[in-house]
């Protein structure tokens, strides 16, 4: 197995084990210098010229064409922008406009809330009869009925990091004559993926977690090529216009992908996003998905030894699993907080779970086996306290 | 007139004079250092936490508040997010649930054509009749019916700086039964807006031009605070939930205007805003005007005096006119580069319109008169050329 560990290519404080860069990845160290010449030599001195000079406009386009990289698309298939709820907004809106004949769109309760509330707004929004169809993550294949319009659901579970098999359900999907929607939050930058393969008609992802794009890094949105240039683009801003400068009163999509913009691209954010991408050109996802196996056994195999107190919440065969560990605990909250405390920063998920994410570019061996010190510390003698924690957790 | 300049608060190039702060704000020379340390201290050192430490948690509201004493909206009125489109279409698909009776949204021509997009998109997505009319601007007043479910009108024209009557507008539109919605763009920053007394139910905007955010800043969506716990957004995410860490499975909306939150917020590029929104703690927003007001008119006279072949397209009287001029020339697009290369930054709107804009936190009446000389030298001995300036602009 290839090393593609690489920590010193990121700023990690010290004293502390990050487990959660599933959730907000760490500071490239190449980030902050760059985001301020943007600033001082782009912004400062360009001023409105940027938009040409340093190429602003393209950016959206520049930086989803690394992003197709990491998850098996075609250059030109993907662009950046707003945030993932919007992105997932988008790719419903143009999945229902798809199938016009069907009012049902179907997803699994171990899906992110924010896609499920998207998709409840969406529906309340059109009316008309719409419906969001809510069933468990292990009952989706045989709820793909032929009244479904889309299936949209995210790979790898926030919770338990349970792993749908992307290719088979988009298989059932369109064997029903239902439009397939991918959200990649845990996969992009987790874990192979090959969107070509799937064949799935819109993928959408963030890429604050495994991408390191850092608070509030945009969204994505990967449009099938072959529909690209037909979809219907419910936010239809002028930047997704096919001549924005042009200023016409009527909107006429732009080529492709291209029209999936909305509004002025957040240039700030994309260009500490597009340094960060530039640390996955030499990393070959095969070999990344391996190392967090490695890890991720490393971890339940060490905690099962240690941590009696803890049940594992994942799946425990690895290949149905993303690329994390997440353990159910009844005061996992409290706990959580007193391994956060002593320098291993994992996260809670309600109701009882504590989540541990690998990220083999900058978490090795060694880190695993001292956060499992750690965690047994806290848990075999107690050290975490209800009542110290009232607090509810904040993290994303 | 109190003096509100304060060049020394911006990093403006040498050898320009930038009357573009219509279009994109200068870099205010606090904002590195504090983007540098927010992304080092917060970002790199907290990690995950610094959704808790930090308060990014708390940043769109926080800055929310200072854009509404810019226009005079009170405090929990104002949320930042995505982009100026999002959030028109979060007024609009809003306003148009408080009016199921009725199916159409008016606009004018002179409206900025992303707003026109967005609406159109609307329509489109909803089907069932909704329609989107455009009338011309001077028009708006009798166009105003009783099947108008929405008027949504952006204060200044982005091309002839034409500014509508908000009061009087607003007035007429709810006498005959309709919502208002003020996109702000041109205003915020500008000129004083009194969001309370003009008692509209909701008002966009950005701040990547008047208020100095930095290319691709956040947009800010005001909701009238009477019906801000009411109104239904159709874009529910997560973050407009009344609590996003329970992770429901069902939306519920948040308190207030928290409720037009959508996804992650954009933490980099808001603590770029938020620095820059310090910057009017002490601006009296009528001075401003009235500086703004001085050097308008008298770029207007030297103009008129010095370049007879600039026809005024601005009104002429100040009242009615925001803080930009604006003049046609049929070879505006090729002028405007020219007199740029020559260290003036305006810029085009096509057909025809060259355009600047008057920013007096950093533009003196010695710039005017400088800019004015520059100006007469390529218009009057015909230093530009067609021929040389093929591409369109693509500044915004």
């Amino acid at each position: 197995m290839a090393d593609i560990l690489k920590k010193d290519a990121f700023l990690l404080p010290e004293n502390v084990i990050y487990l959660d860069g599933n959730s907000l990845g760490p500071l490239p160290r190449a980030v902050p210098a760059r985001v301020q010449a943007m600033m001082a030599d782009e912004w400062g001195e360009m001023l409105i010229r940027g938009w040409n000079k340093a190429d602003w406009m393209g950016q959206p386009s520049r930086v989803g064409d690394m992003v197709a990289r990491i998850i098996g698309a075609p250059d030109g298939s993907v662009v950046m922008g707003d945030t993932l709820s919007i992105k997932v907004f988008q790719a419903l809106s143009s999945g229902l406009k798809l199938r016009k004949d069907r009012r049902v769109i179907l997803s699994d309760n171990g899906n992110f809330p924010s896609d499920l509330y998207m998709a409840e707004g969406l529906v309340k929004l059109l009316e008309q009869g719409y419906e969001l169809r809510t069933v468990a993550p292990e009952e989706v294949m045989d709820a793909i009925s032929e009244d479904i319009a889309v299936v949209m659901l995210t790979e790898v579970d926030y919770r338990t990091g349970r792993k749908h098999d992307m290719k088979t359900v988009t298989e059932l999907a369109h064997a029903k004559g239902a439009v397939m929607v991918w959200d990649l939050a845990h996969s992009a930058g987790a874990l192979p993926v090959d969107m070509t393969a799937s064949n799935a008609e819109f993928a959408v992802g963030c890429t604050y977690k495994y991408l390191n794009g850092g608070p509030g890094a945009p969204g994505f949105i990967y449009v099938r090529p072959d529909l690209a240039d037909t979809v219907e683009p419910a936010l239809a801003g002028w930047l997704g216009h096919r001549q924005p400068f042009e200023f016409d009163l009527s909107y006429a999509p732009g080529h492709g992908v291209e029209r999936m913009r909305v509004g002025t691209p957040p240039v700030i954010q994309l260009t500490a996003l597009e340094v960060a991408m530039e640390l996955w050109a030499d990393v070959d996802m095969n070999d990344l998905r391996a190392a967090s196996i490695a890890l991720q056994e490393q971890f339940i195999a060490e905690i099962e030894r240690d941590v009696p107190a803890l049940t594992l919440a994942s799946p425990r065969d690895a290949a149905i699993r993303g690329s994390q560990v997440s353990w159910r605990f009844e005061h996992g909250y409290a706990a959580m907080q007193a391994v956060i405390d002593r320098g291993v920063i994992g996260d809670f998920r309600a109701p009882d779970i504590m989540r541990f994410g690998f990220t083999p570019l900058y978490i090795d061996s060694a880190d695993v086996s001292a956060a499992v010190r750690i965690i047994a510390d806290v848990m075999n003698n107690n050290l975490w306290d209800d009542d110290a924690y009232k607090v509810k957790s904040r993290v994303t």
